[in-house]
């Protein structure tokens, strides 16, 4: 009894199917009360075999293998995995399409029992097929919009944007420049609504505030603070950038200026990833708890693959600002 | 025709056979013609016609993921499966034996093609039922003595310690401090003995030269260094160190002190990994090239598969120097 006979049978898509299964609230009442009871009658369950037979996999794929938090991700991931008995397939999709569909006949070949997408854009169509061939999917931070028909797990971004610049908005700093991450992911959306909220709350004009949009690397964190310094009439006291790499990106830009951090300027990232702790000087960030979401998703595909139900579609992670160094004061003029 | 019945019928040990396989020069001349020629006529290869029927997979184990440097090599070994429809599952084995144990069992239920182990001490046991099931194994920079056989690569850490002592002593400075890698790891012992090499080509007796070893992480780094400028009646005016972590945590430790980063002392660190370009100041330090080695680790494993030889037991990829802001001459006294 597979998900498409269930679909046929009930007059309805794959796709709803798979919402139902999911858990996911945009299904229409009457609709999710015929699939519910089809798939009660049929005894519908998810691969319920496969356990016994065979070792475990789940997959788990990435963008790209160039990020110093894929490693908090997967360490979270393979928590949970390795006490369950399951491996853990990691993969990147290298950006490109032809080997990521690819990967999804070696996903099928090896009878993976589920996905975990990392702030990963699959191709619609083999979003498609992972769902027609009932693959359970999870998605960490997702890119995509409301087509992704998957549980999805995050942290609470606009919160901690918020966070970071009440932080900074407390310290005293009111000429502040923003460096965002992509615009097109929605996590770097909510961090940077976030900071405009806790501005508006302080009754400064965020159209005032100078933002760049940098896509997350060390050298786009450089490009953008070397932009912002040579922008406004007057530089600013202090810089909120939405990722930690952004983040030390700026540390080498006013290292180059001669400025220091923070007595001449304050600096915040968010991440909080584990060099953190040692940069020079140690970064004020907001913790996105990294591993903690791998485990989540990983104990979420497995409760998929195991035929369970989930909690709800989309969990966000409480986010934390965690005070160091880099910020301070700024210096009387 | 397993290795097992090979070597029975040899009238030698298992470990024999797989080190003829392996193409390891420790088996006398005559006990390897007679394996060899068994082989031949039993027309033995290993697991030839696994990759016809399923995906393949290989096992990617770190002791624990919780250093930046796994990434890298995860990337490295990721291009290369990824290239040959092979997965890669990772795994940690946490430093914990029952783990471990369960983790074979897994790996051989899932039927996986090869093993590729990152620094990692497995069981001796473990290590002797991979042999025994025939599974191939590589290592990468093991800490095993001379038990391990298997494949190994490493980078040329006694040239790469060479390589920055010179450059420390070609500036000039003279009142140096080393920050060593755990002793019963080898490629530390061989960091150090390049760093010593150095000092004696330099007419610098490095009994004078004070070493505090470090565990390659951020937190003994900065304990090292503390320790470091608290014991010589001078400080030193260089700081050289095993690790890029352990070169950051120095970092701090100075950055606490108030010693300036070139200007007051120098640092020179070991791996660079990809922070190390955006420190501050940028560190110089000896490029491992550790994607390459994961990928180097990746063909060869899939070439045991194959039922293929290896060219040689143990390669080294080259070390190289990256001069970066870290390092100047000594400031005049």
């Amino acid at each position: 009894m597979t998900i498409g006979a269930i679909a046929k049978e009930a007059g309805v898509s794959v796709p709803t199917v798979s919402r139902v299964l999911n858990g996911r609230s945009d299904v229409a009442p009457q609709t999710r009360a015929r699939v519910e009871e089809l798939l009660r009658r049929r005894g519908y369950r998810r691969r319920p075999s496969r356990s016994r037979t065979r070792a475990r996999l789940i997959d788990l794929v990435f963008p790209d293998l160039d990020s110093p938090w894929a490693v908090e991700i997967l360490r979270g991931v393979e928590d949970v995995t390795h006490a369950a008995g399951v491996g853990t397939v990691v993969s990147a999709t290298h950006r490109r399409a032809e080997p990521a569909r690819q990967w999804l006949h070696n996903l099928r070949a090896r009878a993976s029992d589920g996905v975990i997408l990392v702030t990963s854009t699959l191709e619609s169509p083999l979003l498609t097929e992972l769902q027609r061939h009932d693959i359970p999917l999870v998605a960490v931070d997702p890119v995509g919009g409301p087509t992704l028909d998957a549980p999805t797990i995050g942290a609470t971004n606009w919160a901690g944007g918020l966070a970071a610049m009440e932080h900074v908005l407390a310290l005293g700093h009111r000429r502040i420049a923003i460096i965002a991450g992509p615009p097109e992911v929605l996590c770097s959306r909510a961090r940077l609504d976030g900071y405009r909220a806790a501005l508006a709350a302080a009754g400064v004009d965020s159209r005032e505030v100078p933002v760049k949009e940098g896509d997350f690397s060390n050298q786009s964190g450089f490009d953008c603070a070397r932009a912002l310094l040579s922008m406004a009439p007057e530089p600013p006291t202090a810089i909120v950038a939405s990722s930690d790499q952004m983040a030390f990106g700026a540390y080498e830009a006013l290292r180059q200026r001669g400025l220091r951090i923070p007595d001449d300027i304050t600096v915040v990232g968010f991440d909080d990833l584990p060099e953190s702790r040692w940069s020079s000087p140690p970064l004020t960030t907001v913790r996105q708890p990294l591993a903690e979401m791998g485990a989540l998703a990983a104990r979420t595909v497995l409760r998929l693959a195991a035929g369970e139900d989930v909690d709800s579609p989309r969990v966000e992670l409480a986010t934390s600002l965690i005070e160091r160094e880099s910020s301070a004061p700024p210096a009387r003029a």
